[in-house]
């Protein structure tokens, strides 16, 4: 065995206690925003026929996936690299059954076979809303709305990310107003998407191919630029593109349901978010930190055709995807996660101690066992010391709320009851010692 | 795209709504079970390099493997079928930091490329315990609680399951003691473990073979179906079996430990019991159904050379697996799930109605998403009826607790809250309604 099988592969981690304490503090955040909002949990499998993922995304995405064979088997399979397609199949198989509007979340661990870098790895977990079976900028809100309870948990406000948002509606309006021919409209979202990986000049270079004039260019540029806080009238916005504001009629649907729900203060509009994805509909949206320094930590949209796409009816969907990476990244900028994870963890309610003898030895074990049976955390030394001092010291380390001290009062059936956070002492009965400890650690 | 591909893999699982929540039902009493016992939660990569798994179980594992490489990437990867290789490596990594004992859980999905059967999936979920770094009876029987502490919380009793358990000590001084001569101990546990698998005259040719006369046959044979109750005293094993009762040193300290856990009740020693891996060292053992009717529920033991096998010290360690696919048979088989996963799933603590009107309609949205932001898990409807009976009987079918209904009193500032369980109603201020809420829902 080489010393490389000895580490996690290249772009996956190992979760140590207090890493999975950062990744259960997440994943908490984003189920109980998913089920506050009315979402119910589904779980696919963790691979998948190859042709599922090339059904959505072309040939292309093969090599991005890892893929295999079962030896002697005749089915390519491949790692899920998303949800979408799995969410997709399961909604078909049963759309005939399923009540309206489905809505569903999943938080589904996924693979990418790129090199990893920051913010990208090759195993990630990514959470997972969608909403299908109904139109309508309310029900697109309602989706982002779920983004927004998860990130406000938490701690994060508005000045530190922002939903940019957009429609394709209002783009393919706008792009219209600019000039730009309907038959290179296609070609004039994909150059708005790539709109910061582009040089200025290469940019308008790529603007002049739709057919735009010079004075086109520079109002394309500008438009493709654009953002403003949703909050903001979308007359200014139109009015600094040169648009008429009934161009943005889609976008202001979106404006009236988010002040609506109370989420204005969050979102902005971006005319040049469009989202590579072809297949999104309406609106497209994306999570990003203000100052723009990570990548971003969430994106989706609406995308009616989906369904349809795996096999089943026609039917109107909507959701998004947030990964685990990019998320954490932004929450450590923002001095959001502990630096010790490990403060993430379940305090033990009690931690019990021996001061010594054989009463005490004998009852350790039956009275751990039991306050554990009785739903209590109870945690204890292996330490052959019998030193209470030290292992006073020892409870401390585990963060314990209350130590139990089995002493000379033993043989009334009495034990000493500290509250390590109040400093507090007492000598209990053994009978109702579980009450006891309740009525400290559940206040 | 083909048919098949809108389908499931082969032994893989879709987890709709009412799936999940079993699954998450069963999920949550290992994770209450392991954090109250004082376990921390770990999780590693799905797929580790090849080499890992090959190490500990040889290259016949291969052909049982999902086994993969990367395009133009030189390593050879496989979903883990086990999680015990990745737990070994990471306590190996970081041995010399870790507090001892090491006690961790961790509830990752696994792989067989096997053929599906009952009781077996290709993709399956396994709760893992593991201590390591301490020796003795007292650590194995902590580790034998925990799972009794899982399968208590899920209801299950003594009558239903009984943790099966030997020791491979014990064994080897009974197989002594039997007349098997040293050179053929490993041969004899080998055949002890098929004892269930062979027919009764294979099993005893089996036993002449290792060079025991014919009463030496019988009374291995004796001993191969030898099984009591913990509870009951060894003499009594040993007088049945025919050798001293000191021969079972290794056991007694285990029934010692297990009488001061008070746990002796599900327990029941069965000399049978191997474990066909070869790197037990100590107390092994099974939980299994008590009408023999499934597969073991879950299987560990001691095994004390398994952080050295992956690059770390010697260091003593106990642990188990028990996976999803057999307990949740076993459950069902006791009728300890519904017939409907879907009532495991958390209620709704409001579904917020609209009875129609502007202000109604203006309002719903921002006091939807209030309640949720208060913490609460609220649903309303989005169909375009405003007949209030109509949508309590919606609010019925999601399970809601309470019923916020806008009508009438909204222009006064007020609204109904019903109380869905109970049946009463009251008018309530909007102002203050999450408590009001709060109040009935959490009692």
């Amino acid at each position: 065995m080489s010393t490389h099988s000895f580490q996690a592969p290249k772009g996956t981690r190992d979760f140590y206690p207090a890493d999975l304490g950062v990744r259960r503090h997440i994943e908490a955040a984003w189920r109980s925003a998913s089920i506050d909002c009315g979402f119910d949990e589904i779980e696919g499998p963790t691979f998948e026929h190859l042709e599922l993922f090339t059904a959505k995304s072309g040939e292309g995405i093969v090599n991005e996936l890892f893929s295999f064979r079962r030896a002697g088997g005749e089915n390519d399979y491949a790692l899920r690299p998303e949800f979408t397609p799995t969410l997709a199949r399961m909604v078909a198989a049963r759309a005939g059954s399923l009540p309206v509007p489905v809505k569903w979340f999943a938080i589904p661990n996924m693979f990418r076979a790129e090199r990893p870098q920051r913010g990208r790895l090759r195993e990630f977990v990514q959470w997972n809303i969608d909403t299908c079976g109904v139109e309508g900028a309310a029900t697109d809100v309602d989706v982002i709305a779920v983004a927004i309870l998860a990130l406000e948990r938490l701690g994060l406000t508005p000045n530190d990310v922002q939903v940019r948002l957009s429609h394709r509606a209002a783009i393919a309006r706008v792009l219209g107003a600019l000039g730009v021919p309907a038959e290179k409209a296609a070609d004039a979202m994909t150059l708005l998407d790539r709109r910061d990986k582009l040089k200025p000049e290469e940019f308008a270079q790529r603007a002049e191919a739709l057919g735009l004039s010079a004075e086109g260019v520079a109002r394309f540029d500008a438009a493709a630029r654009a953002t403003q806080r949703l909050s903001e009238p979308l007359a200014a916005l139109a009015a600094r593109i040169g648009v008429p504001v009934e161009e943005f009629a889609a976008l202001d649907e979106v404006r009236t349901a988010a002040s609506r729900a109370g989420i204005l203060d969050w979102c902005t509009v971006d005319i040049g978010i469009v989202r590579g994805l072809a297949y999104y509909t309406g609106t497209v949206f994306e999570v990003h930190e203000t100052s723009g320094a990570e990548r971003a930590v969430a994106g989706g949209g609406r995308y009616d055709g989906l369904v349809e796409l795996f096999g089943g009816p026609k039917m109107p969907a909507c959701g998004f995807g947030m990964g685990d990476v990019v998320l954490a990244n932004v929450l450590r900028d923002r001095k959001l996660l502990p630096d010790d994870g490990a403060t993430l963890l379940p305090r033990p309610d009690a931690f019990v101690i021996s001061a010594g003898g054989e009463l005490a030895e004998a009852e350790l074990p039956r009275l751990v066992m039991e306050l554990r049976r009785a739903g209590l955390h109870v945690r204890t030394s292996s330490k052959a010391t019998r030193n209470v001092g030290k292992l006073l010291g020892d409870a401390g380390k585990n963060r314990a709320r209350t130590a139990v001290i089995l002493g000379n009062e033993l043989a009334e059936g009495s034990v000493a009851l500290k509250n390590l956070d109040a400093g507090s002492q007492l000598v209990t009965p053994l009978i109702g010692l579980a009450d006891a400890v309740k009525a400290i650690v559940r206040g």
